[in-house]
């Protein structure tokens, strides 16, 4: 495949814990793309998977102006490094530099949760604020925070764990070690134990076709996750709340619950100071469009 | 008395609840200060001393670049308007616009608790730093966040609200209509109830003689105040955390129980992401430092 040369276009690559997803994308827009599985195994081996993605879309004759790649887990502010990662085998691997001298191009990491959000902010649903907060709902909680056009990274580029800020003193233990995070009560794994339903249980799907049991964990879902953003609120007062991640495409079986939770929790004193609650618009392709913008920025 | 004219001063204005504290203020630095009592009364009269204080200064020969002005409440992101003031009968008072009419110089408002924290960011303790949470603790608690260079003001310019974040869920009933909120147990008025003591009652002082009662309290006042900005940090991962207010004084009697309280709440695993809390450094002046400066800056 060819197509005229151009810099307008950078490479995003997402990975997963599961999938590694990887575009070529102009402004915003996926003009190619590439899908693996994330080999279970070494630092190398994933690392291998990357690059062999990487090279397969520099191969489409496009001239690219960089990689970017977002990552789970915690990367440094100076986005070179993956320091810990629960769902890959990388503690402090100096991914960027080791992808830039096999693809011989610029590469740049961003916590995934932070790439999918700005996608989101550039290109998605939250285009046009000025500040945002971004909740990725998975098997886990990711957060991200925009601010005046910049994403925080913050002094280690952890900040934004809104997934680890707490829903209830003394809650539920995280196995982040504190209690009451709001992971367990907004995450995928949180709704299957409290419905107490198998691992493959799709609530989502079960609520969509009317199931009372699903129904009602879904609703007790949205407002744990509105009264749990009530002081990310208070402390930054954003234009809006975005809610990514698989369960976005739901986001009518809990929207209305979710910012009713949010209202009920800052009072009437505060109501004016609620932002809209939305559902993120890129889907799956946040974090590779977000990655791939994050390449360019730099 | 009269100085070489420069413009490299501004005057800052810190409006507070009995107090209204003036200077001319160079790069930080005050050159010339006035104070005068804050009246009770209408919004006209606090407006006429606010005036008669910039004017007596103004009086002093030196060219000014323009006023700075900080006030306790909510006050709009474009910094014209006071929208609401706990303290003062100010009800979507157009404070800029009116005072800069009166004395001939742009005007800019600012919260009181956002002038104070840009004064320690840019010329007290936090000086140097890229991201700071600034608690201002006295009968209330008021709050300021900075990250990369700029005071986050938010939608509403209402961001930095962190005493109304929650200490406690289902905690103890706040004025401002949450509950648990962190005002009610690290603010003056909540350590006098938590003593059982008269509104008079001098906790640090007392402390500092080595009462026991008086320093017990104040031990949990420090596990409070650092329990309550593990969420804050782990959204924000700031550079610094910075205790103001008249208690920063007296900081060596809780200082060491709250960064114990907040290594604590956070656990091994988010140790890391700690950072220092340290008193501020400018006393009363930092509000009239730190409302000139923001005079400056724009």
């Amino acid at each position: 495949m060819t197509a005229p040369a151009t810099e307008s276009c950078t490479i995003g690559v997402d990975v997963g814990a599961t999938t590694i997803k990887s575009a070529i994308v102009d402004h915003g827009v996926i003009v190619g793309s590439t899908t693996c599985r994330t080999p279970n195994g070494s630092a190398k081996a994933v690392e291998d998977a990357i690059v062999e993605s990487i090279e397969t879309l520099q191969a489409q004759g496009l001239t690219t102006g960089g990689v970017g790649i977002g990552t789970p887990g915690w990367t440094s502010a100076d986005r070179r490094t993956v320091i810990y990662s629960p769902n890959l085998p990388w503690r402090d691997e100096p991914v960027a530099e080791q992808v830039e001298e096999r693809v011989q191009s610029p590469v740049v990491l961003e916590n995934d949760a932070n790439a999918a959000a700005w996608g989101e902010y550039r290109f998605g649903v939250a285009r046009g604020t000025s500040s945002m907060i971004a909740i990725t709902l998975g098997s886990g909680v990711g957060g991200a925070i925009v601010l005046g056009g910049q994403l925080v990274r913050g002094r280690d580029g952890c900040a934004g764990e809104i997934g680890h800020t707490r829903r209830e003193s003394g809650g539920r233990p995280c196995a982040c070690g504190r209690s009451g995070c709001m992971e367990n009560y907004v995450s995928g794994r949180a709704l299957l134990r409290d419905g107490g339903f198998g691992p493959d249980y799709d609530f989502f799907a079960a609520g969509a076709a009317g199931e009372t049991a699903a129904l009602a964990v879904i609703a007790a879902f949205g407002r744990h996750l509105g009264i749990g953003l009530a002081d990310s609120v208070l402390l930054l007062n954003p234009d809006v709340v975005v809610i990514g991640g698989a369960v976005a495409e739901s986001f009518a079986l809990f929207g209305k619950s979710a910012a009713d939770a949010l209202a009920g929790e800052l009072g009437p004193n505060w109501a004016g100071v609620a932002p809209p609650i939305v559902a993120a618009t890129l889907g799956s392709d946040a974090g590779r469009i977000g990655a791939a913008d994050l390449a360019r920025a730099t």
